[in-house]
């Protein structure tokens, strides 16, 4: 499989889980069923399919699959649930200093990160214009999110607690060493990467529990315990909700393995343009021109990133193209 | 002198122009000089400052200076005030059509217009890099310039008429013209620069004036002759008004000859973002973070346009670089 086949496939998914979650709404904007337990069944759906896929390979494979089953391997695989844990409460609490909508634009900041994280932790080298493309994917996703200044959104946007663009920041570190680090894991050795997946979901399958209990004890039982509420209310839209989440894990977990994290970052910012067109013809959104200016900016940013430098300029093929540029 | 030097230079005093222009008016918005004389004086301070130079010239150089007096070679330096005037009344009429928001926005598609006739007329090559860096000075500009759509701007813009919409691009592609095509009656020979302004602002000067008689006539002499409100209710402050369009045209014809058309475009937009920063010091005009996007995005194209490849990318200095490049 090409990875930009199975990142425009995780684009066409991503942007999917917005609309096929306002979907599973009801009328006024309520579920039927509860939300919190999407991304836990959403780790048991990927725990059962990796588990299948790493039978089917098993049979298909003449040599024994490469599974490292030692203990100090395997407990890594809980570092990127626990980052994910702080992560959502980072978000609970800057949300209270920070609007949604400012959140929303700090949150593009992950797209930086991740170039910084990647380059630091992972010792990838980027090309000058490469960082220029990430740049400019953050703007270009950024302008498309603007609201304009006609009514509050401009001074609520600068307005914002400092503590809140702080933890703002600090989750959009966390957010990008998650990734980074989860490259690092399921690259770090030639491991099936179902066995991989296996480990990490079955650790996300944990955490996601004990994210539900703290909710029950939160809560004070009021909705009773969180096994109750599992499949209750679930309609074919929820679970599409839920397949959806959950196959768009797995395919950031191949592009983990097989690419790497800014093919992945690209992705879900497409996926995020991609949503806003949707719903202009899905649902009662207006179009925006600085949607159009922003679809614009980070199509020039992909095709910066992503087109070799031969195609971009004219290089010579023989001479040293150094001395060939000097001069203008 | 350096021709980036004369760009900075010539993007402080276009800036300089619209604030300059402000601080002249009166508390209620109006004018106590008739801004319809302002390019005429400008074109007779241009003809006197050119006069000046060439006789300077004259006596500095050693040998006669190269001064082509053909009326064959004079007459084609009456094209520019010939375009000049066309697009004015273009601009005229595409205001009846389009709101004045809309068709500021529709004017930066002149970056383009001019990136294409440059090619087309001057012949000259752009790498796919310099063609992406226009394109994203015309979205940097319009990003800055988009107000959102939180007021009626959004429909405002979409919702022009579309004969509106066609002046918009002729007169984006007349303004690109006289540009390409006063940098082509500059470069076609050696003359001294001073003695080409001469005839450019000869013409220039009777253009302007030719414009104001029908002005007048259109009146009914209501205000009595143009030259009779020449000097009348000039400030300091107007002068300068004056001075400083004069000066910038007197730059702009300097980069035509020994820079080309794109780095004027590249000194004329930045000046429009400087104009929008200062605008927030100097008057009652609120931040906007579109604003910050735009000048992002306009100093990513600025870097993109006039670095040299190398610098972006790390080309190996002996190999060729194609091989290197196409493998990921």
């Amino acid at each position: 499989m090409q990875w930009y086949f199975v990142a425009a496939l995780l684009t066409i998914l991503t942007s999917s889980q917005g609309i096929l979650t306002k979907l599973s709404q009801n009328k006024d904007s309520t579920y039927d069923y509860d939300t919190a337990t999407v991304p836990f069944l959403g780790e048991i759906f990927k725990l059962l399919v990796s588990c299948f896929f790493l039978w089917r390979e098993k049979l298909a494979s003449p040599t024994p699959l490469k599974i490292t089953k030692e203990w100090r391997s395997m407990q890594l695989f809980l570092v990127p649930s626990v980052i994910y844990l702080f992560h959502n409460n980072i978000t609970f609490l800057t949300l209270k200093y920070l609007s949604p909508s400012t959140y929303q634009i700090m949150g593009n900041l992950k797209i930086i990160t991740t170039g910084i994280l990647f380059r630091i932790f992972l010792k990838r080298k980027l090309t000058k214009l490469q960082w220029i493309a990430i740049l400019l994917l953050t703007i270009g996703t950024t302008t498309s999110q603007v609201k304009g200044c006609g009514d509050s959104m401009c001074e609520s946007l600068l307005s914002g607690n400092i503590t809140g663009y702080i933890l703002a920041i600090v989750s959009a570190f966390l957010s990008a060493f998650g990734g980074v680090y989860t490259e690092y894991l399921l690259k770090k050795n030639n491991d099936s990467l179902y066995w991989q997946n296996i480990q990490l979901y079955t650790c996300g399958v944990f955490i996601n529990m004990g994210w539900l209990i703290v909710g029950d004890f939160q809560s004070g039982f009021e909705k009773g315990f969180w096994w109750q509420r599992l499949f209750h209310g679930y309609t074919l839209t929820a679970w599409l909700v839920v397949a959806n989440l959950a196959s768009s894990g797995l395919l950031v977990s191949w592009l983990m393995k097989y690419a790497d994290n800014i093919v992945k970052v690209y992705a879900t910012s497409m996926a995020m343009l991609l949503t806003a067109v949707l719903s202009q013809f899905l649902f009662d959104v207006k179009a925006t021109i600085q949607l159009l200016l922003g679809i614009i900016i980070c199509m020039i940013s992909l095709h910066l990133y992503f087109t070799p430098v031969h195609m971009l300029v004219d290089l010579p093929e023989i001479e040293t193209p150094v001395r060939r540029e000097e001069d203008p």
